[in-house]
C-alpha cells in the first residue's frame, strides 16, 4: 500500500481537491491520504494556517473575532461548494472550529496548537465526506483515536516509539483512511502540533507505521531540481537520489520536505517520492536507500545566506585541551547551534546562522571568550552564504573538489571557508553573500551543463 | 643587543663550540648566549639529555649507574680537553651530576627534572669557562639568580610575567652571558624543566626581557625550506617569514624552533633569524612580524602523518544545541586534544593525533558517544596525513585552493578532509598517509617550480 501527503497547494480549493481524488482513484494502493490546511490558491493568497494563528492570537488578546473567524470559515464553505457537499460538513467545520475558540486559554501555547491543527483537522473531514460522494470509499481518521502519541513540546512535538505499533493498525482498514497532518496527542490526551510543514512528517510517520511500499509527497513541483529554479533557468530534474543525498542538500534550502519528515520513512526503508497534483503523470524525484551511480558526480547544489562567523584566535590554542568546547558551551548557554567549525593552529572559526545574534548576545559572548578563555583577538562577521556540492558519487571522485574551485575561481569570487571530510557525500563552500548567485550558477555549468556527444 | 641560542648540535663537540666562540666574536652586538646540551656529533650518537634520562631513570630504580654516570662526564670531559680546558671545569661539572645524582628521590618528577637540566646548565658553565680562555670576556649566570621564574608543570613548565622583569637586567651586564637553555625555577626555588627542545624557549624568553633587536636561533640548517628536504630535492629556502606563517607551518613537523619559542619574540615583536652555526654567514630565514608580499602566494607546505578520526552521525544532529560540545567533552575526559572537526548536516568527524588512542580508549569513547549521544554511527579510523599550504599571499589570491586541489587531483589521490576558513593563512588537507609523499611532491611543483622567463 501507498501513503500519500497532500500539501497545502494541493488541496487550496475545490479544483485542487478534485485532483486528490482522481490521483487517489487512479491507484488502488494508494490506501491513506494524509492534508496539509489549504494553502494558497494565488500568489498573494493567505494560507488558512495563517489565518488561524491571526485568529487565534486576536483571541487571546481578548479582540472580537467575528471577521478573523469568518475568514477561515469562508474557505471551507468555498471549498464544500465547491465540491457540492451539503451544509452538514460545513456546520461540523463551523461548529468545530467555535468550540477550539471557546477552550480554555489558560494555557496559551495549548491554545493555539488547537486552533492551529484544525485547519489540517477540519480538511481531512471535508476531505473523506467529499471521497464518498465521489464513489471513493472514505473515512476520516484522528490522530487521537489512531494513536499518533508525542512527547510534550508544544509546537515542535515529536513522535513517541509507542506511536508507531498503534497506527500500524491502519493498515488494516478496508476503508481509505483520510488523515489531518501536522498534530498528534501526548499521553496525556493534549493536542500538540509538529513544527509548521509537519504534515509531511505525518505521512511519513504513517509510511513507516504501515511499512508502505511508497511514501508520495505531492506537492506543487514536478521533482526536485539540481539547483534553485529561481536562480537555475530550467535546472535538470533528479529523477533518482537517496536519503543522505536530500538530507546534505536541505542544509541550505532545498525545501522539498520538512526536515524531520525523512527519518520514519529512513529507519523503515519506505522510498519516498516527491510528486506534483497538478501533473501526476510526471514521474517525480524518488528518495531511496540506495541508487545506482549515475554519470555525474553531483546531485544537486544548494546555497543559503544568513550566516556569519565567530573568530577566535589564541596563540598555543591547539594545544590546550578543552578550548573548542569550553567555546561551543559559551554558544550554548546562548542557545545558539552552529554549522561548522574551520580550524587553523591558533585559531577557530564558528559558523552559525545569524537569525540566533542579537548585538546583546554578540557582546556577551566575546566578552566571555575574551575573559574566560583568554583569547587573543575575538570578532563576529557577517553576510556569509554556504553553498553545499551534493552526491554519493563525489566519494570516488578524484578531483571533484579540484573542478569546484575552479569553478568558483572562474567567476573571481573568494572561497572564505572550505568544509569537506566528515560526509562523504558533501563539500560546504563559505563565500560572501554578494558572491553566491555568481557562484551557484558556475557551479551549475561546470556540473551539469549538457555532454556533448560528439 | 642580540640574543644568540645555539641548538644541540652546535655545541656538540670541542670543534662545534669553537665555532660558536667564533660567530660571537664576529658580532659585539651578540651578549647573551643561550646554550642547549650537547646533542648528536653523527648520525648514531646519542644527546648528552638522553644519555642522562637513562641515568634518571637508572637511579630511581636503585640500579647501579656507575657507567652510564660515566657516559655523561666523559662527554663534557671530551669536550674540556678538546677546547685545552683545566681539570677545574671537569671537577665542577662532574661534582654538580654527582651531587643531584644524590637528591632527594621522594618526588621522581622533581629529581628527573634536576638531572635532566643537568644537560644544559653544566654546558652553559664549560663554555663561559672557555669563552674567557680565548678573550670573550663572558659569565655563567643561572636562571635562578636571574630570575626566570615559572610555575609549576613539571617538564613543560611555563615562564611567568614576572620573569621577564627580572631578566631585563641581563641587559646591563658587562660582560657576555652564558645562560643554560630549557629550565627556570619556581617562586619557591623548585627546578622545572621546559618541554623537551625548549632551549629555544629560554633563548626566546631572554629576547624579550632585553627587548634584543634580533634572536639568533642557531642550528644545523642554513634555513628554513619551503618544503621538507629529505623529500623534496633542494626545496627553495625561505629567506622571511611571518610569525603567523611560522605558526601555522610548525603544525605538521617544520621542527625548526620549539612551539612554545616563538610567542615571546612575537609580544615583543623581536625578530627572530634561523641560523646554521657551520656556515654563519649564510643569511637564515627572518622571522617577522610583517613582510614585503613576495610574487609567490605560498611560503611553506608542511605534512605530518600519525593523525586519525573519530566519525558520528547522528539524524537532525544539526539542530541538537550542545552536541559537539558534549562529543569534545567525552574527548576532554580522556585527555585527548583535537586538529580539526569537518562536519556535513547530520555528521561530524574529529581529527586528532593517533598517538593519544589506546584501544581502550577507543572503546570507551565509541561507547559514551553511542549511549550518552545516541548516535547512530560511530567509529575511529586511522592513518591519515594532513598537508598544510601556508602563506600570507593565500588571502588575496583568488583560486589558490583551485590550483591546489587540481594539483592534488593529478596525483589520483583522493582529499579527505579540507579545511579552510578560519586561519587566512593557511589551506590543510586531511589524505592518506600513502598518498602523502606524492602529494608533498606534487604541490611544490605547482607552488615552487622555477618560473619561465621567456
Amino acid at each position: 500500500m501507498k501513503v500519500c501527503k497532500f500539501g497545502g497547494t494541493s488541496v487550496a480549493s475545490a479544483q485542487q481537491i478534485k485532483k486528490v481524488a482522481a490521483i487517489v482513484r487512479a491507484d488502488p494502493s494508494r490506501r491513506i491520504v494524509v492534508v496539509s490546511a489549504p494553502g494558497k490558491r494565488f500568489e498573494d493568497d493567505v494560507k488558512v494556517t495563517d489565518l488561524l494563528i491571526n485568529l487565534s492570537h486576536a483571541a487571546l488578546r481578548g479582540e472580537n473575532v467575528e471577521e478573523q473567524f469568518n475568514k477561515v470559515i469562508d474557505r471551507y464553505d468555498n471549498i464544500a461548494n465547491g465540491l457540492g457537499l451539503g451544509c452538514e460538513i460545513q456546520d461540523i467545520i463551523k461548529l468545530d472550529l467555535y468550540n477550539r475558540l471557546a477552550s480554555d486559554k489558560e494555557n496559551p501555547r495549548i491554545f493555539l496548537d488547537q486552533l492551529q491543527a484544525s485547519g489540517e483537522d477540519n480538511l481531512a473531514k471535508l476531505v473523506a465526506a467529499y471521497f464518498n460522494t465521489v464513489g471513493l470509499h472514505a473515512e476520516y481518521v484522528s490522530p487521537k483515536e489512531a494513536g499518533l502519541l508525542v512527547n510534550d513540546l508544544p509546537q515542535r512535538a515529536q513522535a513517541l516509539p509507542e506511536a508507531y505499533n498503534r497506527l500500524s493498525t491502519l493498515k488494516d482498514k478496508d476503508t481509505i483512511t483520510v488523515f489531518p497532518g501536522f498534530f498528534g496527542y501526548t499521553e496525556e490526551g493534549v493536542l500538540r502540533t509538529f513544527e509548521r510543514g509537519g504534515s509531511d512528517i505525518t505521512g511519513s510517520i504513517l509510511a513507516a507505521a504501515v511499512k508502505a511500499e511508497l511514501y508520495e509527497n505531492f506537492t506543487d513541483v514536478d521533482c526536485v531540481f539540481v539547483a534553485n529554479p529561481r536562480i537555475i533557468d530550467s535546472p535538470v530534474e533528479i529523477d533518482k537520489m537517496t536519503y543522505r543525498e536530500m538530507r546534505e542538500l536541505s542544509y541550505a534550502g532545498f525545501s522539498v520536505l520538512h526536515d524531520e519528515a525523512l527519518m520514519p520513512a529512513f529507519k523503515e526503508s519506505v522510498p519516498v517520492c516527491i510528486k506534483n497534483t497538478n501533473n501526476p503523470l510526471a514521474p517525480g524525484t524518488m528518495i531511496v536507500a540506495e541508487r545506482e551511480s549515475s554519470f555525474r558526480p553531483v546531485t544537486g547544489i544548494s546555497a543559503d545566506s544568513g550566516f556569519s562567523t565567530l573568530f577566535v584566535s589564541k596563540y598555543l590554542m591547539n594545544r590546550e585541551i578543552g578550548f573548542g568546547r569550553k567555546l561551543l558551551q559559551i554558544l550554548e548557554d546562548e542557545e545558539i547551534s552552529y554549522e561548522h567549525t574551520p580550524s587553523g593552529i591558533d585559531n577557530l572559526s564558528v559558523i552559525l546562522r545569524s537569525h540566533q545574534l542579537t548585538p546583546d548576545k554578540e557582546a556577551r559572548i566575546v566578552d566571555r571568550v575574551k575573559t574566560e578563555l583568554q583569547a587573543d583577538e575575538v570578532n563576529f562577521r557577517s553576510n556569509f552564504s554556504m553553498v553545499v556540492i551534493v552526491g554519493e558519487g563525489m566519494r570516488n571522485s578524484t578531483g571533484l573538489a579540484a573542478r569546484a574551485t575552479t569553478a568558483i575561481s572562474r567567476t573571481g569570487a573568494n572561497i572564505e571557508m572550505i568544509n569537506q571530510g566528515s560526509s562523504e557525500v558533501s563539500l560546504v563552500f563559505g563565500v560572501l553573500k554578494q558572491d553566491e548567485t555568481k557562484i551557484l550558477k558556475e557551479l551549475y555549468k561546470e556540473f551539469f551543463s549538457p555532454v556533448l556527444v560528439v
